[in-house]
């Protein structure tokens, strides 16, 4: 249960200057909304007011007569050959409306025109013919057979395929035999149902693509996304367009997590750009950030959990229902079997997922998709065990905890993990060892996990004349990635961080990329960047070679330095010698890191003070605790393991989707949204803790996803401490608390 | 004599559109001058009105003091630490005057500031204090010991270290014994003096260059050049900068033919952009062009030829003077030594060879630099030589032709050239079979060489999930080598050339490429991506030997087909296979060319009519014919030969640096400055002759500069035929034929 030592290594481990700082703080980067190109014209989406409609026809001659409107599109422009607008696929119906719309917000028609004035008035001529459908705005509700039906050739997946169906699949997971082993249990947890509103990711930057679409087909889009090569794949799968066809070139990103990983805003703009002729630039406001991009499902989770007297957790139930808004995707509920449990080592469990269509908008992944809703449930369910057996909770979670050889997600045994470290560290802090006193206070803790992806990376490394090496990355770089690799690079060869040259090019210009998402890109990247550094040692050392007139095999390289005999050269000294006289020399690196990393685990201590007023929850102290596997660079860990903890609070006290009756948000402004300040959040502390994740060549383990896990159940169970009140339902925020501890009163 | 058989290409020898076309016809091609920063500052240099003249100080007070005027910089600017300004290196002062000006024109300050208007009012406001000199613009005058000394520290390489003079370097080149060979020729030419004026590039578009400096140090710099790695190169040192700190962006570029390689604005940008904390650009007017850019030089050539009875040449004599503006350069007439007549097998040969400093602007290379105006001499000689011996002008240059073995530039014996054939082709030619007659009408020929280079290129070839490929390159694309080298490619892995996607990229994001220049991209960045092709088929039959379970060298690749038993593959089908489902794969090819690629030849006819009232020369037919090894895409050697032809035409009968007595250039506009338009010039016939060369695997040869070598001479021979006058100086503009034949006629 000791971290094993750490390698001493050179640049991993130190916090060096990020190499885009100053772009960014100076305003010279270039993000999304920042692209403009001569003879640009605005392009404006029009939107449904409606949260569940047929469309029966639209009608846009109004707008095409307003001067300076060039091109109008609907979904009449996404029909592949042959086909009718039924037929168009949901990737593409979903950013434009083709036969129904499946939420309000959803796009129904987009114009270009020479200003975004004239492209707004001309998106208000154009007439929609609608006809209003009931709307069905809940998980479980959208569950029962007498639900307004969304797809009318919807079936669950494998179920009935004559019974019509909001139900995308249900999943089942079962090991050993959670009910016998419940019932026979000397404890059983309060069965309950947990309830999460839909969220957002809250990224600052909305979207904001830009196309040209020239007359031989050439198409060359920016935009901000966390992946420019998905972003094209899924561009030439919208436009039936061939992907070298495509040119994405990613611009700054202004945060994403998760949401920026689908497509809305780059088709639009192609074909904007096609019918135009012209450059076109379409971006978002905040509403359409909130009501037609993908927020995080709302969920219902109904779980309980078994133990025995000696804390020992031997079964556990849960059954889980997520939205997936308007259009069907099988995942989040089967994300929610892959993490509801696995910070645990319990024998017998059962887990029923539902995917489910409502009238919101397509959910997309938020950071640790589906396992903070998770989390929300069991840990609470956690600490009442804890409670019940008089059992420390960090203690319990120590004595249950997942470890090597422990059953992971998708059945997979876990390689070395730092889980129980990381409790321990939890229980060692000193934010834990100090009381908390007062009236009206509670202490809180929670688990949280995610399983973090590997996926497909490439890189290259051109070696420059005066020994200095450029990066030629594809990822996204949100968290200082590119800091992370060159970090990995210079380590690898040898030379300092200061000489190596990150840049982020685009999808003409380096290998094959996939998102920028499941804490994947300084894992999976990184084992990209290492292979290029290898391969670039082998190519060195066989100028050498030649140089040297010695065969290559005898040429070793350590610490930076080649050497055969009496020779020997800096990796400097020899980039200068061979590269600075001679050819060029580039080298690239490409893996596929397959689709598990070996998770990541975070543990979350929050003291809260609850006003007993006013409902409203003070955070007064947060401390989080998250295995980095091998911390790359501290300071962005760090800055990981607070941001996550800091979207956890606002998820937790204060943000939620607020609809009215007729489905329409009824707060889709940051006024009304309300993400946490830095009035909310007090400084976050952070423990790192670092058992080397055995996958990758320095023990990297993705570190951007857990620490968004525990807060909503550690707040909760603060919560509790404070006010004898279990919390079962997201926001817990003034009105919630006022509504359930007057309940409990009364 | 018969050239080779040419292998059966499928892509090589086609005429596929250009992947850059659309972009430029529709004018979405960015230009140096199309680069726009937010927050961009405009930057003016003031240029020195004077010729030759000490600065004794620069006040910049008043032009600071201007609202809107955000930095100005000076040659203090560029002084090294612990240095002065007396010791500013040559390649920094010439873009920024320090002590002294060498030439009208020459920088000495520069102002930015919020509108063009302003920094120009502010350039107005600095005021320098000069001490005019005496100035020399003549090449012979300068060569006089009483010429104005424009550096006092200059001594004659090799040469007498006491003695202040003008000239840079005497080189001497000497076969045989040429006075003793002269002396018995049976015939010998008339002694006489070859003049050719100063003239300009002519490219289109003026110079502009846009540069950021942030406060770490980084500086990016967007710049039409002929080559990103030397523009940062010399960028960083002229700024003492390191160049791992230096991004260079190429913009397209209009033009350049050797103009632009040299930095101008590049540095002054940069240094603009850190006083001022702002993006700045600063861009030619076409005086600026003119007056400070680098002209080819004027210059002085006295020559003879001696020949036995039967029409061999036994001897050649020449002493060339080159200038090379207000600074010593010892290229100019080395080049001319190594060109004068490398056309010709002669066993006695003499030269020498001098570079001399002028007040006119420092000159810089002009397709097949040296050659035309060594042309414009020998090749009259040659002329006047066939006629004196009754025998044709071409049979008597293939009778004394350069060819396989025969000493070619720097005393190496050439490969396998096309020059015979060459001349061959112009004698079977429907041009030189078919009569002229009419008065006043004459036919000339000459013939032209250029050495061409090779130097060191790098591309980048990643290959995309469907099978497309990127080509990622660094050498600017002047005359279509996007496509040039993408049919390379295409060649080598039996892809169809629009599957081939070329872009050409920063210097951050590939290997270190040398200049546009020498003929040397389709040759020398060609060789990189044929190797980069090659090591593509490996890769790739490395990861179908994993699929197929064979062992890689079982793996056969030919006309675009892996085959291994009864597998089989074409290169898409298996790029799709692997990559589409495995990591991306990029691979490089980098190579040094060499210095010499083997040269390449030209042979022009053209007809003329000399109206006897006004002295204009009309050119009547004009047929080029040129080696190009093999023709990668015809379209465009054709292009590349007419366009030689075009600008030799300008620069025989138009163009030149016209100055007042006190070093004025007086013809600084498109207006005075006569290049040829549509009128000047008929349809250029060309005869494409094709022996690979063998330093090549497809056996390219560089085809860009042959072409303007023979029309000075040719134009000038049929001129003679036409008239009976000799033309000893260029250019033969109406006034001087007019001078010549009246004083023939006096």
């Amino acid at each position: 249960m000791t971290a094993p030592e750490k390698p001493a290594y050179r640049v991993i481990g130190t916090r060096p200057v990020r190499p885009d700082g100053i772009d960014k703080v100076t305003g010279r980067a270039v993000y999304g909304a920042d692209v403009r190109l001569p003879g640009m014209l605005r392009g404006i989406v029009l939107r449904s007011p409606h949260a569940h409609a047929n469309i029966r026809g639209i009608d846009a001659s109004r707008a095409l007569a307003l001067p300076g409107v060039k091109a109008v599109i609907t979904g009449a422009d996404l029909v592949p050959p042959g086909k009718t607008l039924a037929d168009v696929p949901d990737l593409a119906s979903n950013l434009m409306a083709t036969t129904k719309v499946y939420y309000r917000g959803q796009a129904v028609a987009a114009v270009a025109a020479t200003s975004e004035e004239i492209a707004r008035q001309a998106a208000r001529l154009i007439e929609v013919d609608y006809e209003v459908l009931p709307a069905v705005l809940d998980v479980r509700e959208a569950m029962l057979p007498a639900a307004p039906i969304l797809h009318a050739g919807l079936r669950t997946r494998g179920g009935d395929p004559n019974t019509q169906t909001n139900i995308i699949a249900h999943h089942v997971m079962a090991v050993g035999d959670a009910e016998a082993a419940m019932a026979g249990a000397d404890i059983v947890t309060v069965e309950g149902e947990f309830k999460t509103s839909m969220v957002h990711q809250g990224y600052i930057e909305p979207h904001a693509s830009t196309a040209t679409w020239n007359p031989d087909g050439q198409i060359t889009i920016w935009t901000s996304t966390q992946g420019s090569f998905p972003a094209r794949q899924n561009t030439s799968a919208v436009l039936g367009h061939p992907i070298s066809k495509i040119k994405v070139i990613p611009t700054e990103i202004g945060g994403g997590f998760g949401g920026k990983i689908a497509i809305y805003l780059e088709p639009v703009a192609a074909l904007l750009a096609r019918k135009s002729g012209k450059p076109v630039k379409v971006q978002m406001d905040r509403a359409d950030v909130f009501e037609a991009t993908g927020p995080t499902p709302g969920t219902s989770i109904r779980a309980k959990l078994g133990a025995t007297k000696d804390g020992r957790i031997v079964a556990a139930i849960a059954d889980m229902a997520y939205e997936t808004g308007g259009y069907p995707i099988a995942t989040p509920a089967n994300y929610a079997t892959m993490v509801a449990f696995s910070c645990y080592d319990i024998e017998n469990l059962k887990m029923d997922g539902w995917d489910v269509v409502v009238n919101k908008p397509r959910t997309q992944d938020y950071r640790a998709p589906s396992s903070p809703a998770a989390a929300f449930a069991i840990e609470q369910l956690v600490d009442e065990l804890s409670e019940k057996l008089g059992i420390d909770p960090l203690a319990l979670r120590l004595k249950n905890s997942a470890r090597e050889g422990t059953r992971g997600p998708m059945g997979m045994p876990y390689r070395r993990i730092g889980h129980e470290e990381c409790v321990q560290a939890a229980l060692d802090s000193d934010h834990y060892r100090s009381p908390l006193e007062g009236a009206n206070k509670g202490r809180g803790v929670a688990s949280g996990f995610w399983f973090n992806v590997g996926l497909r990376s490439s890189v290259s490394v051109t070696v420059q004349p005066d020994g200095t090496v450029s990066l030629i990355e594809g990822s996204t770089d949100i968290g200082g990635t590119r800091a992370s690799l060159a970090m990995q690079l210079a380590e690898t060869i040898g030379v300092a961080y200061e000489d190596v040259k990150p840049t982020v090019v685009d999808t003409d210009s380096v290998g094959y990329n996939d998102v920028t998402a499941g804490s994947r890109v300084t894992f999976g990247t990184g084992m990209a960047v290492v292979e290029a550094g290898k391969n670039l040692i082998k190519e060195m050392s066989g100028r050498l070679a030649g140089a040297w007139s010695v065969p290559p095999e005898e040429i070793t390289f350590n610490a930076g330095t080649f050497s055969a005999g009496d020779k020997s050269m800096t990796f400097k000294q020899a980039a200068e010698a061979t590269v600075g006289r001679g050819p060029g020399l580039t080298v690239s690196g490409s893996v596929n890191a397959g689709f598990l990393q070996g998770g990541g685990f975070a543990h979350h201590i929050v003291d809260v003070e609850v006003d007993p007023e006013t409902g409203k929850v003070q955070v007064l102290r947060y401390t989080t605790v998250q295995d980095a596997g091998t911390a790359v660079h501290p300071a962005y860990v760090e800055g990981q393991m607070q941001g996550g903890a800091a979207q956890g609070i606002g998820w937790a006290l204060n943000e939620e989707y607020y609809y009215d009756d007729n489905g329409r948000m009824a707060n889709s402004t940051y006024l009304d949204y309300r993400i946490p300040t830095t009035l909310d959040v007090p400084m976050i502390d952070t423990i790192i803790v670092e058992v080397p994740n055995p996958l990758h060549p320095y023990g990297v383990r993705g570190v951007g996803e857990p620490g968004i896990v525990p807060p909503l159940a550690a707040i909760a169970n603060a919560v509790y401490r404070a006010t004898g009140v279990r919390q079962h339902q997201l926001p817990m925020s003034p009105r919630r608390i006022l509504e359930t501890t007057d309940a409990m009163k009364a």
